[in-house]
């Protein structure tokens, strides 16, 4: 296998944008990944693009905007992981050798999909959706475990003012307003004990990322970021699993990364990660071992995922405040870590940021036991 | 590059069925396939799964049902090209050795999709789509153009002749009838000079292909069907192109495939391929080198490609007869082939059949400037 590089980076505009088509979001992330490491378009040989609403022919539609013509691509879809699966897929195609540079894209227009303002429908033998388990209300069920546990409410909220510290820092954010633990428990009630604060909004944007082999990356950049591992997988989530709480693909995909990375998690400067509901970036910590297990409220409460602290967790804002598009974010963590180890990550810089990892998970919404996917990449200078 | 086998192959019922989900015709192919070959469907370690509308997580759906959990699961689409991006994606997987075995899925329900019933919506900037612009206004716009070169309704109906006849021997076509010229002419006309019985139908349908590679899959059978050339590419299309009739993709890509399987398109004993409106088929004999540049008509009225002729081409029947699960028939023509590789292709067998070629095109349905894929596998005994 080659030695991967991400070259290029880039972001469109995050927000509720129902009058710019997927297309005009996707390309404009592509135009600044481009801008990003000056490589000329016609460079592109293989493209990834994730989609989960109203997705056809996805990649091409952007692509064709920006003049990219006659290449492979390959349109995927993973729910939420389905940048990180776009991302993935590129990476195998330069590792492989099959070809030298390739661009991964997510993008989402959630306010002009099908469920735009709408609780997702649940499909036709999904009594549980019938009955009203959607996401929100599967959050809620995990939190009142995690309460169970010693978590508060409080807990809850400390991560959505994290981050929406955050999203502040980040030009990029859908939202940029500090929030207060009391604002946040104040919000109107989602399902209890999720308040709207706690919950990722729903965000049109799109992300790009340029890869190449590493020999050819030196050409085009001075800092090149190593894809140092990368892993995906599917499993079976049910909340009525024994611990609601736990997800076993997440440990599992963890340690493949880790593992091919050839890093261990205490050498991990910044975290990317699904943040939908606030109660849930607590629950991951563990799951990446950024801590032991059953110390993740420990973590938070000490400060050490926050900006300037230990492991950053989410310094982009996350998906609570920077926003969710959902196919767009397993890209867009990738973007953010990039820039860290870049050094160009503005107010919200990781100082000397060596390796940083994106994750994601990626589930049914409705009827959870289709399965989760968990897919992680691990960066490094 | 490691040596890849197709060892298991299924496919679902094909027809208009409502009542049934996609996960469960998936399933239906998925145990077909597992069956044919006798694996246990725990030893799939990867698998790709094509689905142009409502696809969501469609392949941990589908293999949920079977009790394939913990793999890595990827979902494409990429219109009707989606099944050929799912084989080809298991395909790198193996040959690049990052896994042994792994399962194509392919499945569309299409009278349950948002479009069932309905024209497919364009998209909002899509002037043309409003205009009219459909799928069967396109191909009768080529058809208008063929008959200026020379071909005539009645070589039109004469495809659609074949491929229904050959329907009628493949006990898993949608269709099993008979109809004659005179029938074919006189059916409703949907866009001039195209009638209804030259437009494939609306199928729900599956179809599923086992792959590993060759070391295993002797372990498995003594029949496996090497993969020998793949390729894949997408090209802008556009109606308002010098001619109308060309595909430079498809025969781009025919190149590919025949320059990586080392075979020339004399070699081929049968073909599978996109006959979603009568007269493309013509089209394409020439795209893939059946015949000379401007002999396509020559070669149908020869009857050349029906079954019992030097190149049988769709003698499943085809997505006119057979059916056009959208993302199915990608998998679904791979299938086809390899039973007449082993000679269990029954009453439409193609005799002695050494090396068989399997092609899927797909573009936007309107809006076709955002490009076409083209999709092909040329596999051998």
């Amino acid at each position: 296998m080659r030695e991967v590089a991400v070259i290029g980076v880039g972001q469109s505009e995050f927000g509720k944008l129902p009058w710019r088509s997927a297309a005009s979001l996707g390309a404009e992330a592509v135009r600044a990944a481009l801008d990003d490491c000056g490589i000329p378009a016609k460079s592109i040989q293989v493209a990834y693009a994730a989609r989960q609403y109203d997705a056809n022919c996805t990649g091409q539609g952007i692509l064709k905007e920006v003049g990219v013509r006659n290449i492979e691509i390959i349109n995927v879809e993973n729910a939420c992981a389905g940048g990180a699966t776009a991302f993935r897929g590129v990476w195998k195609e330069i590792a492989d050798g099959r070809y030298d540079v390739g661009i991964a894209i997510g993008v989402e227009s959630m306010t002009t999909s099908p469920i735009a303002g709408k609780l997702i429908p649940p499909e036709k033998d999904d009594l549980e959706g019938h009955l009203g388990m959607t996401m929100p209300g599967m959050f809620a069920m995990v939190a009142r475990r995690q309460m169970e546990m010693g978590a508060t409410k409080e807990d809850f909220a400390l991560v959505s003012v994290k981050n929406h510290h955050n999203g502040c820092l980040n030009p990029h954010a859908q939202y940029k307003k500090e929030f207060t633990v009391g604002e946040i428990l104040n919000s109107r009630m989602i399902a209890d004990p999720i308040t709207l604060l706690m919950c990722c909004p729903n965000t049109d944007g799109a992300a790009a990322a340029i890869l190449c082999s590493m020999d050819m990356a030196r050409r085009y950049t001075t800092t090149p970021v190593k894809v140092l591992g990368s892993a995906l997988c599917s499993a079976d989530y049910k909340y009525t699993q024994e611990d609601i709480c736990a997800s076993p693909v997440g440990v599992k995909v963890a340690k493949q990364a880790y593992e091919m990375a050839g890093v261990d998690p205490k050498d991990i400067d910044l975290v990317e990660m699904h943040d939908a509901f606030a109660n849930e970036e607590i629950l991951r910590y563990e799951d990446l071992m950024l801590c032991r297990p059953g110390e993740g409220l420990a973590l938070l409460r000490s400060g050490a995922t926050a900006i300037g602290g230990r492991i950053p967790v989410n310094p982009s804002g996350g998906l609570l405040a920077l926003g969710h598009p959902l196919s767009a974010s397993g890209v867009r963590t990738v973007c953010e870590v990039v820039l860290h180890l870049r050094g160009q990550a503005g107010a919200r810089q990781t100082p000397n940021a060596k390796v940083g990892l994106a994750q994601m998970l990626g589930g049914l919404v409705t009827n959870l036991e289709h399965g989760a996917t968990a897919g992680i990449h691990i960066l490094g200078r």
